[in-house]
Order: C-alpha cells, then structure tokens, then sequence
C-alpha cells in the first residue's frame, strides 16, 4: 500500500468509525489529535514522542502517520535517524523490520516532498 | 485479503498443521476451541471476551476469527463498537490501525450476511 | 500490597495526576470511567472485556481492579474463572503468574465481601 | 521475596488453582508441564527455549522458574549468559531490569547449590 | 523501593553483568549509554523519548531512570506531564498504574533535588 | 511476498539503513550479527532461541529470517515444530496466525532446498 492509499483508507474508516453511533470511541479519536498539540513541547517534540512509541510498539501505520507529521513539521533525516536508533536500542532487534519499512516510507515520503516542491 | 481467502488459508494451514506429529499443538489447538464454548459464560459473551483480548493484543487475524464468530452469534453493531471501546480505551491509539481493519471486515461480514438472507 | 493499601494508594495517585494542570490526562480519566458504564453491554460484561484484557496485557493493578468491579456487580467465581480461561489460553502461560496473584485477590475480596455481610 | 518464598507462594496458589472446577485452566496446566519434556529436542534445550521467551516477554516469575530448571539440568553460567545476549539484543534495553533481577536470582540459585553440597 | 534503594541495586548488578564475561552484553550496555548522547537531537530530547518508550512498553525502572536523568536535563514537570499524556493516549489506560508510580517518583524525585539546594 | 522478495527487501533495506550516517544503528546491526555465533551455546541453539523469541512477539519477518538460519543449520521439522510448541504455550492463541504463516514460510524454504538439491 503506497502512501496514498494508505491515507485514503485512514481517512474513510476513520470516518466510517466516527460515523457510528459510539460516544467514547468518537472522545477518543479528538484527544488523540489534541494531544499532539502545541503546550509545553511543542508539536515538532511532540511527534517525535509519537513516532518513538509507535515503532517500540511496532505499529506500522502509526508510524507512518507518524513520519508524514514529522515530515511536515520540517524534521530532518538525521533527527529521524536519532529517533530511530532510540527505538532501535530501547525496542530490540524484533524492531528492525518496522525499521526497513519506515525507512522505505521517509524514503517515499521525501519524493513527494520534493515532487510537490517542483 | 478478502473473508473467503482468510478462511481458506486457516482452514488449509491448521489442517497442515494438525497433521504434522506434535502432540502438544494439537492439544492446544482443541483446547483453544473448547475455550468458547458455553459454561457459566455462553459462547456468546466469550466471544466478545475473545475479541477485546484479540484487539489489545493487536492480533488482525484473531479479530476476523471472533469477529466471524460474533457475527453468528448475533451479537450486534452497536454492542460491538462498546467492545471496540473497551478496547481503545484499555489499548490506546495504537489499537486504531486494527480498530479501522475491524471495521471494514465487519462491514464484509454484514454484507456477506445480507447476501445470504437474499 | 493489600486491597486497602491498593486502594489508598490509587486513590490519592489519581488525585495527584488530576490536580496537575494536564487536560488531555484529565480528559483520559473521564473517558475511561464511561466506557464501562450501561450501553448497549451492560456494566457486568463490559467489566469481563476490562478484566479480559487487563490479564492479556498482564497488568496486576489493572486486573485487581477490574476483580473488585465485577465483585461488586455480583459476578461469581465460576465465571470470574472461565474469564480466566479465556485470557489464559489466549495470552499463554506468561499470564499463569498474573492468574496467580488473581487468584489470591479474589479471594481477599470474598473475605471482605463475606466479612461486610458479617 | 526470596527463592523459597516464590516457590512455596507458587506451590499453594497452583494447587488453588486446579482445585478450582475449570477444566480448560487444569489442561493448559498439564499442557504447559508436558512441553518442556524431551523429544527431538532435549529438556536442557526447551528450558532455554522457556527461558528467553520468559525475557523478551519480560514475566520475572516465568524467568526464575526456568531459571530453576535450568540449573537443575546443569547448565552452566556462561550458557545462561548467552541465552540472556539473545533476549537482550532481541528485546532491547527494556529487558535489562528483568536481567538484573534474573542475574540476582541466579546468584541466589548457584548460592543454594552449592549450600545442597555442603 | 525507595530511589536509594533503587540506584544501589542498579548500580551493583550492572557492575555484577559487566564482570560476567559476555562480549554482546557488555557491547550491548556500552551502545545503550551512547544512545542519549547529544546529537542532531539533544540529550533532553533523547530522554524524553526514552522517558515516553518506556512508558508504554510499562517498564518501572526504565520509567524511574529516564525520569532521573530528565529531572538532572531541566526538564518541568509541565514536559513531564506532556510526555506521560502521549504516553496514556498512545499506549492506553494499562499505562496508567506505571504513570501512577512515575508521578510518585517524580515527587521522590523534586524532594530529593530540593533538599540538595538546602 | 515470496521468500525471494523478502531478501531482496531486506538487503537492500539494511544497505540503506547503514549507508545513513547513524553510529548506533549500525553498531546495533553489527552486534545483532554477533549474537548468534559459536560460543557456549552453538549457532543452532542459538538459532532456536532467536526463533522463538520472534514468535512470542509475533514478528514475521523476524520468524522468517529465523526459519532461514535454522534450515540452513540441518534443523529437523519435529525439531521446529517442538520450538513452535514452546511458542504457542508460552505466548498463547495470539501466537497461532504467527505460526499458520511460519509453516507456510517452512514449506516454502523446504521446497527451496529441495530444489537446490536437484
């Protein structure tokens, strides 16, 4: 699944998902997005937080999401790179195949960064 | 992949699994059916116990497996986006990712379901 | 840690995270004491799925929680223990701990109950 | 709690357990005993086998147990501290607190041994 | 265990690890310590990912070190709080009875460096 | 993905990986290489024991990569399968989609190494 798809699959089952009569799961899915918001750390830390718990835990998607909001808050390879290695040697090995992937994606990721910027 | 290839491909790999000479896989694996079945818990109320320990436990074939199985039981839409609930709140949003795959095999399900009352 | 001293510290732990100046966490706390309440599954089943769960994460504090909930709702040892089944022969034997300290839980629950009706 | 503590805590909840009318728990006990017995692969083998899923599943009770297993079958310290690099470098540094505990609980099992020999 | 108690243990079954002779895990403790180094991330960065990591994989005494060493960076309780709030969403309401012992010790923690300013 | 496509994907993913200027992750490679080695144990338990570590965490890749080495090793299908059975007791139901995926990927290397053979 390249990265459009997979956006635009997120983003009709999230809407499939809030469209169902089910309070708590809709409170959720708002304090999920508040809780990257700017405070005391800023989005930009914030994401990074994000992305660290996402690939210890091992969730793809998360990660994904993840990297395209830190791409978008102007984070570099290196910082990225950094973050990696944290989850690397926090997580295990068993955390190296989610590496490969996320690699791939930034990789994706940096293409339609610059794609967009010609 | 689609409901009818994930049954396929369960039904073939447990009966090849089933074949090979170990006692101690088959045992479990009649002991896993067993698990659900009516006792001072009916099936019904197990399966949903099975289905919120598939969805924290981040497992996306176990969901469809007792996501089927709810189905037949007749449990309801709406009784299971309270387990969904149940479970994105103990889990947290890395359950989201199996949340919306559970969603959108639930909606094959129902269709299947409609199909076949036509 | 005995119930009363389990109590006493999760009461004033919660009361010290409330009181730091953190929506998002406060937001949480309300959430989660919602998605236990009636619906569509009542209190009773809705407490199996957090205890079900708990024991599959194999968070103690979580399950001993979740036990003295359905005690107080008035669920009984034989279904308390086929809920045990469930997360035992999902989650394996690395649960067998977690169903041990459980165990000796619930029956420190039934000798308060038993003593409150004394 | 110490070794003797573990055990007899161990001992008297098990036995708890199976008293207890649930027919599904007292399989998975028996299931549970029965695989670490040799076949093709030796005892010696599957309690290191037992012993690095306890690790990297980080269930401190499960590691002391085969931890106790394993010197019973002589296995040496160095074996043990292979078997530790394997989970170490598999689960990442999020292991590390289980490996002091487990190489503490070591020390105290050679201390025993020797203790049995005088 | 009081953050004494804590540090003492750490630091005498670290030495007693290190002394074993085990290249990888020697290695392994060498590369964990270079992880937080200042880099195109800075080392306050650095812990709060480590802080956040082993938050939701429910790690106590990862959680207690990470929070020493932010505490020693300069990091608010305001940060802190932050972090443990992307942590509770990411990794769900199993997190919370770490984030109740982490609030604890933050405040062991305070009271330690402020007796150290008296 | 066929086993062919996963080592292309892994080579040429852990080439990019080192190629980024990130000393961590690249001495984490290295030592991950190392932990398998002849040493106390041999290559083949060690195999074992990176094998069932990767099913108790449920990593397919990492199961696959595992497969590989064992085979490469002489390992007998009744030797994997007892390690599977280790698996499945100690990490549960969760395990068995992990392991319908194993046997297929076992078949496969099998039919490979047959072939190789002709």
């Amino acid at each position: 699944m390249d990265l459009r798809e997979f956006r635009e699959f997120r983003e009709r089952m999230n809407a499939r998902i809030l469209e169902a009569d089910n309070l708590e799961i809709r409170r959720f899915f708002a304090l999920d997005g508040r809780t990257y918001e700017d405070g005391a750390l800023d989005t930009r830390t914030k994401e990074l937080l994000g992305l660290v718990a996402s690939m210890v835990l091992r969730c793809d998607d998360c990660i994904t999401y993840h990297l395209v909001r830190c791409a978008e808050e102007g984070i570099s390879d290196e910082e990225l790179f950094e973050t990696f290695s944290v989850a690397l040697v926090v997580g295990g090995s068993i955390v190296i195949p989610h590496l490969r992937r996320a690699v791939e994606r930034l990789d994706e990721i940096r293409q339609m960064q610059a794609g967009g910027a010609g």
